[in-house]
């Protein structure tokens, strides 16, 4: 397959699959998802983003129809029906099919599970990117990872034509995190994070830079950041499932980092081994 | 035509529909709608539902592929095929098709059009309803109606769950709207209701009510209203535009309401008269 398309056991070439225009995800967006990267067929860090796709539905009430492993089975099985073995293994569940209705649907039918892969590899890690800065006005449930994704679309259109890599949304002074990815900063030799609250994902690579952190030793502080300080970090970090651990060049045209290279450059070290490790 | 679907040009019954699975609809939700209702195959106010469509879609950036004349033609068509007069007619435009990726399509493509239509009459103008409360957590964007719903699917779950009909959002004191309607209040003989910003949709129905209120020399109050001045009040309307104007009865099991019983039904009367005339 080239670009692979699952829906309830079905599969093909996405660009060709069709679903029912009833599936809940039509009318209300009303579904989760959760995504990360496979290199040589091996799915990376496949049983955190199966804990969180089930967390995030279980917020939601969302009723999964598989168990965790037979999820997992699934995934590994569609994986190996690709051309190539690096992907992007991106899936989601929705809540049920059934005529147009806010209330969730009464014929006892569980959720409809989606899956779409398409090749890539992850992001350069030790490649510079550009960001821009945008008032964070998402709904309050950012811990959840749900398909109603209108303003990270248009924050990351506005990244775009700015002809930058991401943009870094606050809520007021307070940084929260990134259109697509979450951000961090390294102060006078410290990893500074905003706490996994309602107003960020919990971000797998987040969690995987925090474990690099403790084991180089490096101290990690959860606390909110505010944009100045971001402005006048020693790094800025950006980081995502495809993006291990980006540092920021230029925010809002001006130059922000570049004060703590080898801090960083062992942290970047230290998250992609362990990526390539898990995947060789 | 029992319930009929629609997609760009194809149509045929809702339940047995397919849509593709790269419509931007499917990941993140990226799509704008609107809905009325029609009576002997007449649809209401359709002119200022098509105007609200192209207003949300402007806001997003969603290029709509046709004009409003077509737009108001198809659904029209559409509605003559119905084996009944009277119907909830629902129609959304999807910012396109194509691999997933959160910026905009390339291909120059325009937006997909689906319509929805089931057999429905609005509900009872005269009928008491029950109402819950719930802080609105939503985005900063409730004047655009999106697709991304799911926090209006949880707010009508739990008053279903309630045994109630619609749930009141409020952020901190202030009141802004229902799950899936809007709500004013009757006080001292004068209509209240939140003004049109970022927090509320601009509801039709409530610009007939506001309408209404006009012709009977009701004075209008354009100004947010708290849950207390709500509980006080001396009536509670909800409106959208299946409920033109329902007055509520309970909120969160207390009594509500219930002391301007001719000024509201004066303008029941006039909203209900205004709705069997433009669809006799």
């Amino acid at each position: 397959m080239k670009y692979l398309g699952y829906y309830n056991g079905k599969y093909g070439e996405a660009d060709e699959m069709t679903i029912p225009m009833n599936d809940r995800v039509c009318y209300f967006g009303d579904g989760v998802y959760d995504a990360t990267y496979s290199r040589n067929y091996k799915i990376f860090a496949l049983d955190e983003h199966v804990d969180r796709i089930f967390n995030s539905a279980a917020l939601l009430k969302i009723e999964i129809a598989q168990t965790k492993d037979e999820m997992k089975a699934i995934l590994n099985e569609m994986v190996s029906k690709m051309d190539t073995g690096s992907n992007f293994v991106y899936w989601q569940v929705t809540r049920g099919t059934g005529r147009r209705n806010h209330v969730f649907p009464t014929d006892g039918s569980k959720a409809n599970l989606w899956i779409y892969i398409s090749p890539k590899d992850i992001v350069d890690t030790y490649k510079k990117i550009k960001l821009i800065t945008l008032e964070d006005t998402r709904f309050l449930h950012c811990n959840i990872k749900t398909l109603n994704l209108i303003p990270s679309v248009m924050a990351s259109q506005k990244a775009l034509e700015a002809g930058c890599d991401e943009t870094v949304l606050h809520r007021g002074d307070r940084v929260t995190e990134c259109a697509h990815s979450n951000v961090h900063i390294l102060k006078d030799g410290m990893f500074v994070t905003a706490p996994t609250d309602h107003l960020i994902l919990p971000g797998i690579a987040r969690a995987h830079l925090i474990k690099a952190c403790k084991k180089l030793g490096i101290a990690v502080d959860e606390t909110p950041f505010t944009l100045e300080e971001m402005m006048n970090a020693d790094e800025v970090i950006v980081s995502s499932s495809g993006s291990l651990c980006l540092a920021a060049e230029e925010i809002d045209g001006k130059k922000v980092g570049g004060k703590a290279p080898e801090l960083l450059r062992s942290i970047q070290d230290e998250v992609l081994r362990e990526f390539n490790e898990e995947t060789k």
